[in-house]
């Protein structure tokens, strides 16, 4: 009995239209990377058990694809675990290796791996599939590209410019208007929380600030309660709520509030040099905007957090995001490594420029013209003309069958192929070709130059 | 304690310059499968455990690397296996995905998934990588990528022409001289296998006769002996043993060893389809030739049967291979799908362009120029050059930190960075940037656009 065809969920078959698409965004992605001087790389699709285990905290550890052993996998395996049935004991048992999570601890790795090889200050982009066993969800993928670009090696706050310059580039080109780039600073962050007395809270109170635009202001102050944060503290933090006006303007107020923390200020520096700078040099399209209650993964950032928002009459969230970690390598026993970094979402961009209708027309073309194929005589006549194309790099094809003329005309309509080529015996007798435009329905009786002229 | 970086036996990290070649190849082979009218499709890393178990033999299943299912996988495990430590009959139960084995059983299920999306004859290529749990040797991966097109849904043989002349635009393209493709015809084997009254013995007979240029005339006959086949068939086989002459004389003698087997005579006509009408449009660098031992995976293919080889002064075995499978999709439940396809092996022709020193200088260039950082204000200066050339699509870098002189050079040097700017107090002063050629040490003080101008 045959099986029914299926993937496992979350997973997904990419058509040559689909293909085309997010090959136009990831070519995109590369082209401006390179500019930037950043370079590709590639790391397995699988790493060791304990290269990506403990290092995207317990939810993480669970969301990550384990691989069976090969062999007879049991035979070493604890006779208890079994007996118990205790699934997260018997785990590194029998598997010592897991598909990556994202592309910075795989990174990571590679920089403490081949330090020796690397020359610092090292741009490196790495485009490449990630797994994540999350429950799928609309626009969630349990196999996703990410679109990595950092720099390790170096505490320069212009890279923290040329990556806010990189994002613009890169949404620039792909025609979007309006993209909003937020950027703020763990400093600051830090900062908040020691000037409002609460700097063991750091992490629940960024965890709650982080969803103002969620749960609004009252939302955000009930989530704080809750942890524990004073009436004080709250009072404290009231000009954070309606933070609004220019980039130059919040800096002075954050400048106020943060006086009399030494981090917070060092945060407001760097805040002021990348967005001066940015601002100086100019952006495209793109809106560089400061946004205090930015946190995403605060853990991991050390100085500047970015992320990107469609413009937004798109309701998507982020489009991208990154930031600077100042221990990359450490837990691979590499110290004082600083790295920062960007990511940009292809699904999430795929999905804007659909809804936005900014695909080129052109990224979908295929092939040019179809030869009409009337049997092997004159598809061998046919074929020494689609050879020439093809050298010439213009995409072409035989109707591979000698099939009805009605069936081999539909073909190159239901592909969009823009023009067929007729060969019968009179073009054979006369040298000629007669060209067909699918669109107009014109016709011509042509020459192999002439027919390489309309084509090309 | 920092854990010692490495990556799983089998697989490989690539390095900058690694990719850029591998890049380099892989676009060459996407270009011509373009040109060729072949579209781009890519399915999932992991397929379900019952698309892929079954299909590559008991070996192959052995080689496929399973998913262990996530959350509490033992939960549902049949205690008996487990008190056994059955591996084998666990598996299914605690893994319903797997890692993708080939790009060709995806490929099907694919096809019949979306049969009622896809215009027939369809023309994919796929270009992603697999995983086979082989043990890790020289040139044999455990993750390493496939290269394949393949035309199903129709018959005809003019495609068996094309894909010959695929491969040889591809290898001409990326400059290699004299590549084998060696054709042959599982019609042509059946058939001597009749003839030679040894028709059930159809697998053990090719299997040995494939070896011919491995263990030569005497240990092909003692292997068949040994599988039973009989000194008569011995004998009449004898004509295949120093098969030598051109293709024309080739099919001459199959003719007459083969002229009481229809099946065969239908393979020896397909084959002077193909051999015929390539010869008579040509090959640019690569020579056809027909390989009567040629087998490859016989129990997949039904008509032509591809492989191609490195030219004789690289010993490297075979950097491609394909052929005609008539009933590619049956298995999931499409009966009548012919297809055929070609794969080329990524890794051999890279290993063959190392070589022959066949990749072009170009293909490892990276930024063309650096400015040196001399502090924030000459930087700020230096970052509106860098950003016009950015905006040019000429690669150029800032060095991030206002590092000693000395070692920002040193930094363009180990990069092999062609250009570098410097631009102090006296270049800003004047408007102008001082260009360096670091092979020749040659300085000259430029305009912005004179900067331009040189460097585009």
């Amino acid at each position: 009995m045959a099986q029914k065809p299926g993937i496992p969920k979350g997973t997904r078959d990419f058509s040559p239209e689909e293909m085309a698409k997010r090959q136009y965004i990831i070519t995109t992605i590369k082209y401006h990377f390179e500019t930037f001087g950043f370079h590709p790389i590639e790391t397995p699709s699988f790493e060791n058990y304990n290269t990506l285990m403990g290092k995207y905290g317990e939810e993480g550890d669970r969301l990550i694809f384990k691989i069976l052993n090969s062999g007879d996998y049991l035979a070493k395996a604890d006779e208890f675990f079994l007996q118990q049935k205790d699934s997260n004991k018997l785990t590194p048992q029998i598997s010592e290796k897991a598909l990556r999570y994202d592309l910075t601890v795989p990174f990571a790795r590679y920089v403490v791996q081949h330090q020796n090889d690397i020359e610092f200050p090292f741009r490196r982009y790495q485009i490449q599939p990630v797994w994540r066993a999350d429950r799928p969800q609309k626009g969630r993928f349990r196999e996703f590209y990410q679109c990595d670009a950092d720099i390790v090696g170096s505490k320069s706050l212009w890279q923290e410019v040329e990556l806010v310059q990189l994002y613009d580039g890169v949404f620039s080109s792909l025609g979007i208007n309006g993209v909003n780039i937020k950027i703020n600073n763990r400093k600051v962050l830090s900062g908040i929380a020691e000037v409002i007395g609460e700097k063991d809270k750091l992490i629940d109170f960024t965890v709650a600030l982080d969803k103002l635009d969620k749960i609004g202001e009252d939302g955000v102050k009930k989530e704080m309660q809750e942890k524990g944060i004073s009436e004080a503290a709250l009072v404290k933090l009231q000009p954070l709520f309606n933070f609004t006006g220019t980039i130059d303007e919040k800096l002075e107020k954050l400048t106020e509030l943060l006086a009399a923390s030494e981090e917070g200020m060092k945060g407001v520096e760097e805040l002021r040099f990348i967005c001066d700078n940015v601002k100086t040099l100019g952006l495209d399209k793109s809106v560089l905007d400061l946004d205090v209650t930015l946190a995403r993964g605060l853990n991991y950032y050390t100085g500047a957090i970015f992320e990107v928002t469609a413009p937004e009459e798109v309701k998507m969230g982020s489009i991208g995001g990154g930031g600077r970690y100042d221990d990359l390598t450490g837990i691979f026993g590499l110290r004082d490594m600083s790295g920062v970094g960007i990511s940009f979402g292809l699904d999430r961009i795929y999905l804007v420029l659909e809804e936005l209708s900014l695909f080129p027309e052109t990224v979908t073309e295929g092939t040019k013209v179809l030869f009409i194929n009337f049997g092997d005589k004159e598809a061998l006549y046919s074929m020494r003309a689609v050879k020439k194309f093809r050298e010439l790099g213009i995409k072409a094809e035989l109707y591979p069958d000698a099939a009805k003329m009605k069936k081999q005309f539909q073909h190159a309509d239901r592909r969009n192929i823009p023009y067929t080529v007729v060969t019968g015996e009179q073009e054979m007798a006369e040298g000629k070709y007669t060209l067909k435009n699918m669109a107009s329905g014109e016709q011509e009786s042509v020459s192999l130059e002439e027919l390489i002229e309309r084509l090309k």
